[in-house]
């Protein structure tokens, strides 16, 4: 079973989507058999040591409020993953701390509201691409667009075509430490992105993709003794 | 001094470009001060070994005539490639005997002849990028699209957009033995993209990347002792 | 179900492996519920087009007589990777036509029979690691040195360290087409590699991560038409 | 003119090196007629602004005082990285503040005093190899082992065998925004790695291969408008 635990900034309307992000990405997984889905919010349920302590795949959604997050969070979350647990950046998640930590840049990238986007799979053999579509189009997403400032992912799996003439690496992963890292960059608050059934595979994928591989309980710097005599 | 040998297929008209596509890009590197430039053709110019052994850096143009390439020939290349030879394969080139021999995959894609595209530098640090413009308007291109059936590239330089609705991974490089690789996508022969002064700016980094960093004399998978007693 | 063909050239003694090596990898992964596992050889069960298009992860073990390989079943398997197929290459496969087309280089490396290998894991979030040992110790193995000609893998999972002072990249990924590739180095005939437990788990890992995740029937380069009106 | 600057954390003895790890390597560049080399010290010699500025590609040897270096400092650093600025991270360099922020990991590893080590070149076609031999033996060096706590590498160039039965990934770059990153191994201060000559023109090519290819005067996230109509 893995244990997901959706965190949503939730400081601001989301008018896509009654009841918050979390709770619309909670009912999204919710029918799946080895998923169990919890969620944590900025202000109305805060991330506790105890929830974080059981999540195998952590979904994060910020925008306007990523200076509030407070760094002891941060920096647990960074250690969880670290040990094993996986991490699903969403949309303007790419300037939260978390993101910025682990990938070592800015996150900066050029933006516009209100685009069509179609997002071209180029790395069919991926497990997060299981069964999607090889192309997939959002009528309306915000423009995210190159140059975006990232190191180059391990695995490049989408890249997304705008009707504003841009271009953007939007579905990508990274591997740190012991854990697995998938930002998807589809997910604006007032359009529908989520809603997408080729979408919704993606994101279920990514869970599968992301859950912990080799957890361990903590980090460490040993200095060790000679094997060979 | 790069010795820069350009060969063109040249078996069908290339109405952009008089005297074809080997002579106008040996006119544009033939004023830079550190390359000499030398061309071949398949029919009328057939490359030779005294001309291929002497090469520092091998432009492949092709279109409709890969199949008369010789195997001999296309050996010979790959040789000198794992030896350290640089080698740009230029638009069409994706379908060359040793493009397709050197990256392992078939090189497909789908294509349209006639759209608009853009160029998105994704990766400014790298050499071939230096003082390049972020971005490049191409009016009129062969748009190929993804899927692109290719490894991951080692450097994905550009990325292509098309007013069609298509993205492509559009300057790309690979490392193979000692040599390195770089494919680029524009060059259709109707078209003029090579023409572009940005354009210019890449294919000229690319020559002084691609250049022999440790060129070796023959490949060898040698029996060895042990170094420790 | 994953079906799996354990190939293996079976030309000369495997002095190891009572019944060969086919034999007794299979009699491994014949105690999975989720493995079906057949086998071929160069001579005595010749791989028939119906096997091969009921394979989902092919196994590949040659050393002496890769030459005797037929062309057409090369490209066969060729075709088949890019479409979707796993492909567990082993030992001395590295220098298999398969695996040379695959990766486009020689395979070539540094070679001396009898030493002690140490396997270093350096990538434990890939789940070809999962619940294996950090480090797995070979008391005898082939030695396998650098410079091995291959092109950076996607994924490095493997160091191997020897006694006779020579490292090697002993446990690779690369993505082709929609196929996954895993290369392994233990595994010479006249040692036990594939009786080590660990080494068991890393096998049946393998097979997971390399079974098709998007198999396609044909490849294709489609003319297409604008997206976009 | 490349303008490098070498700061070296000097709060403790450096037998190897008379006049401190900078002042030695400063020697070593001087004599390169592309560079001019300035030094800087955690104590003696603080890193100004103004020097910073000048900087084209720095050095950075600490050990026992990471956490003495001021965290502005490390985002300063860390801005001109991302701007441009090439940075070679030394040895116990592995556990700077500015190296875990540019990777996003621990960097943890395995380690031991009083190694021998080999070096062994695995990406020959890389400028950082360029001259260089195919392996390196360093009689005496301390032992960094894995799992090291790294993202891959962009490009791993040298694995480390030591004969205490460890490897590391002791060459290896990363690209993050305009700059270029490079990590060496060796370099314990009672060692004298850097006297090497082979060692000396690794560290003379990764001073011009970190030089900076597109330096950009600020980072920016900008609202752009469609460049379709």
């Amino acid at each position: 079973m893995i244990r997901v635990t959706i965190w949503n900034e939730f400081t601001h309307d989301q008018p896509a989507y009654e009841g918050g992000i979390h709770g619309y990405l909670k009912s999204v997984l919710d029918t799946e058999e080895d998923m169990v889905v919890k969620t944590a919010t900025l202000r109305t349920e805060p991330m506790t040591d105890a929830l974080l302590n059981e999540t195998d795949v952590l979904f994060w959604w910020g925008h306007a409020s990523h200076h509030e997050v407070p760094d002891e969070l941060v920096e647990k979350i960074h250690d969880r993953v670290l040990r094993g647990m996986g991490l699903i950046v969403l949309h303007s998640g790419h300037h939260s701390k978390i993101f910025r930590k682990l990938v070592g840049t800015s996150g900066n990238l050029s933006w516009m509201d209100g685009a069509k986007e179609r997002l071209w799979c180029v790395r069919p053999s991926h497990p997060i691409a299981a069964g999607v579509a090889p192309s997939i189009e959002l009528p309306c997403e915000e423009m995210y667009g190159e140059p975006f400032d990232i190191p180059q992912p391990d695995d490049l799996i989408y890249v997304g075509w705008f009707n504003s003439g841009h271009v953007f690496r939007s579905g990508i992963t990274y591997h740190r430490g012991h854990g697995k890292i998938f930002y998807f960059q589809p997910g604006h608050e007032t359009d529908a992105a989520y809603k997408n059934p080729e979408v919704q595979k993606i994101i279920k994928n990514a869970v599968r993709w992301t859950a912990p591989t080799n957890m361990i309980d903590a980090l460490s710097c040993p200095n060790v003794s000679s094997l060979e005599g």
